[in-house]
């Protein structure tokens, strides 16, 4: 069996395995007081290149959303997201159960455009009864989206400008973000995320990591300096923080973050023309890792004699839509099998 | 200055206010465990025709909503409802406050289609991961809408046997309950209400009470025999709890409740045929107490000198959608002079 | 039947009725945005003679300790309060259904004490862990406390002081405020709470309106600019707002607030002193309109035969503890027959 | 520098590394549907022998405490703990941050007595007025309890024997549940916890794992039958589940588990005989991995040069008390040291 269902299918890449075991018998303090987490967060800070960000580690991606979106907004205030945004439908409600309404807007591709925002915002504060509604406070982005597109860096500041003229904050979930950062035709860097955003994440689960999510916070609200209780009230603490820490050391020594990512956006271009090659153009210009296509379901069952990859959504009646993730962890082989088979 | 804002302007029925006024230095116990509130459940109950069913009174329209929803729920669902019910717009994000998120669903002239829901639920059902993705628990639906339109007995019936088919509750917001079931056309009662939903409730704030809401338990689930305590957590228990009582006693006797919404339905009708009859039509076909119109902003303008009404959504370039609202407290003079200067 | 169970078993004051009854038929805008409530606020803020201060009126007492308490903290943050306050022991939860630690104090006869407050948050603070604790984010006490007790201004003082000084919020809980305000050797003025709490609020329900608390806001919070938001996401934003400010207008209008207070705790005095002479002290020297005294359980069950009172914990194998409490609506005769039969 | 600060200080048991490497480039699917996490299970249900049990894999402590309790209750509960049990005062308020009040009982060497409870139940169901407090819905305790101590399995038959009569649940927090089940003198099994409690958890964190929490479930609540999605909804589902799963079949092979903590135990019974030698007793007589004692100062100004432990609480005038902690990772060479210098 070959897989493509996810990014998250092995373990880590053999670098940080290699570091786990030989610190292994260390003994650190917890909770990310220990050397290791310093080192990470220095490099972090050293990428971004604003001297004004703090870095901060948690395990997981659901998690990291709804401890920062819980963070950067009022208790009466909505996040904005695009409908298709990860937040929005597959996080079982965990934003609304940290009491916060998900405000949808339209979906461009899974972007959210700065004109609906700025028309969201603007019709919002033109209705007389907007006390009686939920005052929308950040928008949620994800770079690269749920369906694998980028935002290009004038639309990043757009966005940006938008919700800081309105005084709303700007999130950006950066699980696969290495995947949008290597893509071809991306202009977007760590920097530009950290002067333009609030907060984004910069995703280690999804990119070669065992488990963790960078947090990088450029916001000057007071409330992160109570980040550390927020993040243990959450749940969302990890006891031997140091392994947080040691991943994100590894990841930005010696551009592993960025190798890593390249590798599995390369294969992932390689797939995209396989398939263009036998007819099936991708039902989204995806320049990162995950590809999707509308197939016949009978490719689908063919192909899933040996490979492994997910529906998006129900099967139809005849064709159904799915998606095939290239990871770290991904062959050539792989990849070659597959498209031999389609 | 004459007034079609809204359905709570006044005060109270005079009939309620006569009861007020006689009963005001008796001592009863509080939170409802009077003989006031005691005689109103059982004339409600009554009134329902289902021996099942059990009454709790509440203060306020989005009070009720939470406490109610947060009831019928399981910490992990959601609620689904029309994208422009009550509980997804105009109440400051109260359910998400309550830790479920609102599903939005297309609203047809405000209501709920029951294939929508079908469609919604068998997908929902249909997508292997629908574990990370918010439960659906419960409908909510308003009878009338938001927009003044009513569901027949049949699409009601449709709307409970696919909740039921699905094992999801069924619950309705009936804050304009009387307005509907006075309606021309209305074919349903209220013991099909407490026979085919879960719950819903009998306006009281908008129909001729100083404030307060009737609901009508019909679902077995064990969570309504602590009732009391839930709506004393969410801050919803009223101390003198007989005037709630006292109120819907009144309400319930000699067909109060119904005779006062006929008023308020009788003139919205005059209202609109006033209103077609200048080649205003309405832009939905609401037989009840709120009427909708696209006037030109210049017309608007010059009705506004001497009357109040609502704009609802932002105003237009040069026209704008606004609402007429009549109650039992409406005269037959203010509409014919509203009519006369149309 | 004669009644001491509570102060809140009558309607409402005959001036207050006289007044809802007056202006029934008017028809004013919603949610407290009409004339009597401006005038309402204004007679407040002039009582309370801080310029800074901001009034707003809820429901009940309930209701308006969670809305306060979820708008004076920060998510992350608990309150403390005396371990017999009522938001720790008769609220159902409400404070922690609002996410939110209730700290519990050591009770001194209802009261907390300054030194108290200064030992907790020392330690609290001298904690290396405490970033992993539940933050004290306020302060809440009662004025008068559950067990009728006052606090002096110079107690009142030593509380602010130290809550400020950790900048920590103080906010008192006023249910009964007037049946304090006028006890004998208070010396504790609305200017007084006006200047040294954050918040604080007059007692409506149990002090002769038929519902509702006035809320004034001494800080500077901005987080208060979206208060109207906040209270409506938690369901307690009243539709038909002028009942409020016409009953608070009438309150404080000829000091009928302090009038209705003075003949409740004169009568409370007097019964106190009826008690005595019979050998019964009161179990705590409250001079408010609450007396707590441990009765034979063959007095109570001979009382309980034509008056009506309640036991304050479970009934004792001999004696218990019970709660006499008179009203602005108790007769001089009520108490003269309690006393003769005692 | 040698450590006694906490069990977590170190990375994980060798074996663990060995099967995490050797097993690292294999894919498998995410969030514990993996045949490694299909192993743990059976093994961990096998060694507690109760064939109703369920197993399900969580990252942390707190996380789980908050996860777990918020399952077992219902909405308007909240769980009885020991004062000084570890949600009452070291989680940051994360079990009232969803929504539930921690009610404390007394603590007794970190225990909570079964007549305690029997006390509470009885109290709180006698109070007329119950229905207007927070209701008790489980009771949490920790085995071994956050001072090392142990309940008997006399103690804890009448601790479940007394929920169980009342209908409440019992949840055992199981962090250090190894170092219990080994220590001299225990007579609780892991069966016995699968039989007397509705849900226990086996912490890996604190006993060789990197990380992980095993949850036993033996209740037979539906609200089970979606974990998962409250887990995803606690964001607290691991994507590549199959580390927690490979180190739980790892620790429950060849009695892992047991053999690491009986080492800690070992020599954390040598620490205490040590510490009594130079005429320190343990304030408490705990026979599991942690050790408390009560020192001067300077003693623990000269320990400190060389060994790093915690304060357990403010640092006092003369003495202070501290904590000693033993873990799978301890050297004997460490306490050696430790002893030699005391």
């Amino acid at each position: 069996m070959i897989h493509f269902d996810s990014d998250y299918m092995a373990g880590a890449l053999p670098e940080i395995m290699k570091r786990l075991v030989e610190t292994n018998l260390e003994e650190t303090t917890g909770y990310g007081s220990d050397d290791y987490t310093a080192r990470a967060k220095d490099l972090i800070k050293k990428a971004c290149a604003n001297p004004d960000s703090q870095v901060y580690f948690l395990v997981g991606g659901t998690q990291t959303n709804k401890t920062v979106i819980d963070t950067i907004l009022e208790r009466y205030e909505g996040v904005m997201a695009a409908d298709t945004g990860h937040i929005n439908v597959h996080e079982s409600g965990a934003i609304e159960n940290a009491g916060h309404k998900v405000i949808a807007l339209p979906s461009h591709e899974g972007k959210v455009h700065a004109e609906d925002v700025e028309q969201y915002l603007s019709s919002f504060y033109a209705d007389e009864s907007y006390a009686h509604m939920n005052i929308p406070g950040a928008l949620y982005i994800s770079f690269p989206t749920e369906y694998g597109t980028l935002y290009s860096k004038e639309e990043l500041t757009a966005l940006s400008n938008v919700c800081h003229k309105w005084n709303k904050s700007l999130f950006v979930d950066g699980a696969r973000l290495g995947y949008g950062l290597v893509a071809e035709g991306n202009d977007v860097t760590l920097n530009d995320l950290a002067t333009l955003t609030d907060v984004f994440y910069i995703g280690g689960t999804k990119q070669g990591a065992l488990f963790g999510e960078a947090v990088v916070v450029n916001s000057k609200s007071p409330r992160f300096s109570h980040f550390t209780t927020i993040i243990k009230m959450h749940g969302a603490l990890l006891a031997k923080g140091r392994l947080l820490g040691l991943q994100f050391e590894t990841l930005f020594t010696d551009d592993l973050y960025t190798r890593a990512a390249k590798h599995a956006v390369n294969l992932a271009m390689k797939l995209q023309k396989g398939f263009i090659a036998k007819g099936y153009n991708p039902i989204i210009a995806s320049p990162t890792n995950q590809q999707f296509f509308q197939l016949p379901n009978e490719v689908i069952d063919r192909l899933m004699k040996f490979a492994t990859f997910e529906y998006w959504g129900p099967r139809g009646d005849n064709s159904s839509l799915v998606r095939f993730v290239c990871s770290w962890a991904t062959t050539d082989e792989a990849v070659e099998t597959l498209l031999k088979n389609l």
